[in-house]
């Protein structure tokens, strides 16, 4: 009757797409250590510890700093149902997939959503915003930091400035954002943000450290109605993550060590350190894709360095090349969404994948496929332009 | 400025409250393995074997089966969300927490909610719901099988047909049930049911089994409003856990190992084999714990095999056993809940940790604790008595 199902055996990957990123060793060793119960007091200080270091990661003091029990997209949910109440207005930014989800969440909250969009590959400037929030006078504004489905940048900091001078609140999406470029969460005045374990966290998918501020917890406290999630009610986990502790839902214990793991990790390194070698494994890892003729899709001035968008070149078949990569060097690159679907690959460098060896793993290969397909270039080229940033960064 | 977060190092334990139970050492194994890609071909096979042992463990064809990325009350909110349009009628039969839970989980999705009580401990017979259905006439009704709060062990095949006589859908919360005891989604005419990792199933927190039956899918797509919640909205679950594999959201990678290798281990000893060790091991820790004068509070004949609801002899203090099992043993047993606070104890013998070694544990170190409180019986009662029953069985 039953069939056999075969034991577990993944077959070993480098993953360099748009995350998941690589998990790091440590963090799948965490991953696998005993459970203990939602209410342990060891797991009650793990919490504790994992809510201090998620602080010190987004660099803010807010209390209401934690993990909530399901991947980016939960996170941004918890965001959105938790500060909107029905008719509320928001405005929402769409530049790419991850904009665009939040419209899709936010009218299923109740929100009044005004939309407003740029071209995939470019950001949203203050001048963009400016006369929408004057006209539209919105409760809370929603951004994506780092756009995974177009490697986009978004600074944040000015708009953040022009959000507060209308009184509405902002919400960021730093799914792929946190730990791979700076992210100043009290600095900048960000009410609420969400991000995911898999990007530059080096940790499997499956968590999501959101922060609300103290103004937003005012908004969520003061609601008419009840957050229409139970699951997702942060003034209920509130009581679960605060002092009180009082059980809420069970806690994902195993991936809750992995987080702990992860984030000591990135604090071990240093923040800033961090971002520098996320910054200059970019670095040359562009050179070495310009050097062969291969350029960004995203806008000059705002390209993620953990996650590079470029462009397919002309004749090249793109699910060939993707497919080689995966079957016979064991990469992972990311396809091109919506838009950019069959003309942008998405090459990530997060995390614990962002390193040397990477860069000059997927530059080789990607060398040898395009060759194999009559693209003309220097061999060798990339790699020696990759290898020239580095030891011109040692200098 | 950063300060030293302690390496993860949790005390061994052995689980044998409501939940997280103990996690089988296969399952640690299966969390630890290299992360690959949410699309990865690997991953695809993965959620299909996944999904065609669920199929199996949960007794039904429903394509519809697979794992929601969140705790088994995200699951309790997958089924009710997507059930109920707002201003659906729902009846919620309310014999406990979890009970209480989905009437708050239904009101906040739109629900117009008629709740039917019982007394804790106490299950709903089919005369108990037919005046209800008879004059509320809802289009679904919700019902705990196995009350995590309480141990008692809700029928479920005649209240289903009662409710189909109505033309209602049904939704079970099988948190605790499944795996623990017989449960035959097709054959009772389940149509939508949600159940956790880290009870019977020997696997940590962090994902919910659910089945949907095509009534109930009939119902999800021919809904006039989309889901609340696109987390939980299982019209596009199924584009990615169908046939299609359209990207909704990052699946929670080695958490689907870990469920994976859990439900392995399920199917290798056999569905039947894994009730009857429940039952037996059950048998014995009650044989046991009557040995020594300690009642159960659950209504006789209802009584959860994994999930012993016990009555706190007068005189002893709640919070010192449990402490000292924890602090001294290192054994978790659960608190009573709510209405039970106080009154009750809650002792798991759930998945791996339903086995002779945990009985002959739990009981003597219980003997040990509450003759230190000056409780009045025979030491080495419960032992003789549980191992009698064990005796008996092999004959």
């Amino acid at each position: 009757m039953t069939t056999t199902f075969p034991e577990l055996n993944p077959p070993v990957r480098v993953l360099m797409g748009p995350g998941p990123s690589d998990t790091h060793p440590r963090v799948l060793q965490a991953l696998a250590k005993g459970t203990v119960g939602h209410l342990d007091p060891y797991y009650l200080e793990t919490m504790n510890g994992l809510q201090e270091m998620l602080r010190q990661v987004y660099r803010t003091k807010n209390p209401m700093t934690m993990a909530i029990s399901g991947t980016g997209s939960a996170g941004m949910e918890a965001v959105v149902d938790n500060l909107i109440e029905p008719g509320d207005k928001m405005i929402v930014c769409v530049n790419g997939v991850f904009g665009g989800r939040m419209v899709d969440v936010a009218q299923r909250a109740g929100a009044e959503v005004t939309k407003i969009e740029r071209p995939w590959g470019e950001v949203f400037t203050v001048d963009d915003l400016k006369p929408v929030l004057e006209s539209v006078r919105p409760k809370v504004v929603g951004i994506v930091m780092a756009e995974t489905s177009t490697g986009a940048w978004q600074p944040i900091e000015e708009i953040s400035k022009l959000v507060h001078s209308y009184n509405a609140l902002l919400a960021v999406d730093a799914v792929t954002a946190l730990g791979g470029i700076p992210l100043e969460v009290d600095a900048w005045n960000i009410d609420a943000i969400y991000s995911g374990t898999q990007k530059c966290l080096s940790c499997p998918p499956g968590l999501s450290p959101v922060s609300f501020s103290p103004a937003a917890m005012e908004k969520v406290m003061s609601r008419k109605t009840k957050v229409q999630s139970w699951y997702l009610d942060v003034s209920m986990l509130a009581n679960y993550w605060g002092q009180n502790r009082v059980y809420h839902h069970t806690g994902p214990i195993n991936m809750t060590y992995a987080l702990y793991e992860a984030l000591r990790l990135v604090l071990e390194e240093g923040l800033e350190k961090c971002h520098a070698r996320h910054a200059l494994n970019h670095k040359a890892l562009r050179a070495g894709l310009e050097a062969i003729g291969i350029k960004y899709s995203t806008q000059e001035g705002h390209i993620l360095p953990q996650l590079n968008a470029v462009l397919i070149p002309e004749g090249i078949d793109d699910a060939k090349v993707r497919g080689d990569l995966l079957n016979r060097f064991g990469i992972e690159i990311g396809a091109g969404l919506g838009a950019y679907k069959g003309k942008v690959w998405r090459i990530g460098l997060m995390g614990y994948g962002s390193r040397p060896a990477n860069v000059l793993l997927i530059l080789s290969a990607l060398e040898q496929l395009l060759a194999e397909q009559g693209y003309q270039f220097q061999r060798g080229a990339s790699i020696a332009a990759a290898t020239t940033v580095y030891q011109n960064a040692a200098k």
